[in-house]
């Protein structure tokens, strides 16, 4: 597996924490006040994401920055 | 201390580990390829930082995202 960049590292967290909650991309990106389509560019990995969207996303997902880069996708 | 936002979070996280380098401000975002003021910004909290250059940033402070964000300035 290639080194993925950050952006997909990012995506790929954020789709396995949301799916923890059962929300799909619609409803979760509606219960946080973000577009969907971005939302959905967010997961794929093709949103060079702020700070502070990145701690809404957190924030919806229920998780601290801590717990969110707690992860092997970004521990190397 | 009133809950400070995620950009002045990150600015001083940035500011804590780049103390442990010796480097001054202008030594390290030149060793990054950083302008100056940009990084000088990012450290007191007044930009809204995207990914990559988080990644870029944490790089260069030889931290993993995993260790940058494992901070109690980060874990509520």
């Amino acid at each position: 597996m290639t080194e993925l960049d950050i952006k997909m590292r990012t995506g790929l967290r954020i789709k396995e924490l949301r799916a923890k909650t059962g929300l799909s991309q619609e409803s979760f990106a509606w219960g946080i006040g973000m577009a969907r389509t971005y939302f959905a560019e967010v997961e794929t990995g093709k949103r060079n994401m702020s700070l502070v969207n990145l701690e809404r996303i957190a924030d919806g997902l229920g998780v601290t920055l801590t717990e969110f880069f707690d992860s092997e996708l970004f521990d190397k």
